[in-house]
């Protein structure tokens, strides 16, 4: 948590006026996101996928796929939440779905991660970022529901064409799968069906256990 | 341009109906789009940017830095745009800003790439997408240009923080830097200020030469 900002060592010109000076410093520092490795395998290379390259899997998702959220949903807004869903994670790392120690902590240490990240930008979007995180967070709106929804498909397609990636954690079973997956169904029926069709033939395939 | 899709050797279940079938197909088949590299150093690690990580890079830009476009624009649909600005360098691959050699070539290669791609879709997003990328490449709208001016801003920062990056390439000089990044100026005043801020004291400190 107490690593210096990337501009530290390199910081960008002094004619900028402040605000945007912050703003840019901020788009520098988040340049992190792209080291922050999750525990999916790509489909399309033999190595894990980054924070960075999932956040715009979501964002293209949600245009493609907006059509089956149960509730309307704000393209727009649903995108935003994506994009900026798992900032945190450049000062908490990333906690794997299937991680039930770090759950424990990781409310307590994303929230520290908030504080630092968000902030560096000036106050209005300081609390405007804090606010997408929340409520992505939180679930509170159909867009984030949604949002989280995507969050949860992605990496079962991700597993699906690796043969089992992460379904092949030690004490992952499809229920497991089913239970960490839920989300999906609260936002889309039919992208709750699409995501029992993949854990079931999963499981028939054995690429996910039936029992640990 | 004749690979065979990801899902090809893989497909998603048969129980999916055909449209959500051929959106998720379409969704793996991008996952393409982290495997191609950029020229660009990243700020935060010591290897090349891919272009998933780059959309996402310009995506969270349009919610920090709208407020500097010239012309009011809407940030989700600039958003959209640049979530989907690379996507047929899936096929096409990337063309460096500064390979003048690839640019003859880049339209047609990307116009074929786009047609197989975007085909992978349903009718109606087929053109979606298409539309989006059309009006990226023709600037044809105040947010394509201010969406256009964020790519070319992007890279800018990554040199900056690289002390040189893709200013080294042979050939590049602060004038040529000029020359490839003016779409900044043409959609935000503050922030083609800020790049000649950025390209003018690189080249001061003789990260980009001043004659070739
Ligand atoms: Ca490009």
């Amino acid at each position: 948590m107490l690593t210096d900002l990337l501009t530290a060592s390199n910081p960008l010109p002094e004619e900028l006026d402040e605000r945007l000076a912050a703003q840019l410093a901020f788009v520098v520092e988040v340049d992190r996101l792209k080291t922050v490795l999750r525990q999916s395998p790509l489909a399309a290379a033999a190595r894990r996928e980054n924070d960075a390259e999932h956040s715009w899997h979501l964002a293209l998702m949600v245009i493609l796929l907006a059509e089956y959220a149960d509730e309307p949903i704000d393209v727009g807004h649903t995108m935003a939440l994506v994009v900026v869903h798992d900032l945190v994670e450049i000062y908490a790392g990333d906690t794997p779905l299937y991680d039930t120690v770090g759950a424990a902590t990781q409310e307590a240490r994303e929230r520290a991660a908030a504080d630092r990240l968000f902030g560096l930008l000036p106050a209005d979007q300081a609390t405007l970022l804090r606010g997408l995180w929340d409520e992505f967070e939180a679930k509170s709106t159909p867009e984030a529901r949604f949002a989280k929804a995507l969050d949860r498909l992605e990496p079962l397609l991700l597993n699906w064409m690796a043969r089992g990636g992460t379904w092949r954690t030690p004490g992952v079973t499809a229920a497991v799968s089913r239970a960490r997956t839920s989300a999906i169904a609260e936002a889309s029926r039919a992208l709750g069906a699409a995501a029992e069709a993949i854990i079931g033939e999963g499981e028939r395939r054995g690429w996910v256990a039936s029992e640990a």
